[in-house]
């Protein structure tokens, strides 16, 4: 017997949603239920704005962010041309750093840290990429907000070493981050004050 | 400043996200994230089930459930022409009570309990189809299985009195329902224990 009986359609809906982080299969069929009660305020419209994402999302040629334009809205943004470039391991750490709106320049994305296992190098996280942007846009300063782990710190040396030729400041985030903690997780103000605090490497 | 950083199409999709059951916006923005990433493989099909269920999904012209076909997949089954019904408040104590697998015949969606102040009366529920359906089907017997709320039993004596002259016998669920309770947080025991139970009345 399926999630919901015997339609096949809601059954596959019900699968689909049990999938996405933070949702069960108790609390897909809630939310299905629920989407279903309201199919033209809230099913369509949700689903539209979906397919219309899947469509037009793509990862930002210059920075890793993911948006629905070619270039995303921060490498887009004129004001945002600081001459800073914080680099995240993950998309997840960029949302977290814009919605404390504790930094104004723009990005480097990783997508991941240094592992030889999962075949991640420095190719895979753009830090070539990263190297040319610093000299090619006149970057002043590199922010290396990784995670405090030892994947997140092992790879912020490799990249320190690998700008070490530049005309830019390398600072990691510092005080406030506590150790073996993730990015995603900080609230604002220790995400802010670990960036105001930030020291030289 | 947005859910996800100046980006309008990602921000309204997890502010529609959001408004889910069991969803806040710190867990609509991970499980957009989530598809963000995997958008071949998550996003785009689920963005593709929920369109064809908001628009094959409809309610049951029989039994007020809700399927992706003109007539639900429970009445269209000619297992279930048990010559009993079932009348339940709402589709999710259906699928409740369909995931028991404690029930073999078909059901009354009401969608909702009788209430002046709500413009909920016998018609908006379905009980003159019921009682339609009841003389026409010869249906031997019909379950009241409504929520244990003073709502709830209210509306089952209605229902009770609209059938007392056609040839059903009414019964309802007796054992184990909580006193307050409501059918979609019963587990699959209890809820097979207060059907078998179930008393006339
Ligand atoms: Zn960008
Ligand atoms: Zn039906």
């Amino acid at each position: 017997m399926g999630a919901a009986p015997e339609d096949a359609g809601i059954d596959a809906l019900i699968e689909l949603m049990a999938r996405l982080p933070g949702l069960g299969p108790r609390s897909a069929r809630r939310a299905v239920l629920m989407m279903l009660k309201r199919r033209g305020q809230v099913m369509a419209p949700l689903a539209q704005a979906m397919a219309q994402v899947a469509l037009n999302a793509r990862d930002c040629q210059i920075c890793g962010n993911i948006s629905t334009t070619e270039i995303c809205p921060i490498c887009q943004d004129p004001a945002r041309a600081t001459r800073e470039i914080c680099v995240v391991e993950d998309v997840a750490d960029l949302w977290a750093l814009e919605r404390a709106g504790v930094f104004r320049g723009r990005y480097h994305v990783l997508g991941g840290t240094l592992s030889a296992l999962d075949g991640l190098g420095p190719d895979e996280l753009g830090i070539p990429r990263l190297a040319r942007r610093v000299t090619d846009e006149g970057i002043a300063e590199v922010i290396l907000a990784l995670n405090a782990t030892v994947d997140g710190q092992t790879t912020a040396h490799y990249i320190a070493d690998a700008l070490a030729g530049t005309e830019a400041q390398i600072s990691t985030l510092a005080q406030g981050v506590p150790v073996g903690g993730e990015l995603d997780y900080l609230d604002d103000g220790t995400l802010g004050a670990a960036l105001r605090a930030r020291r030289r490497i």
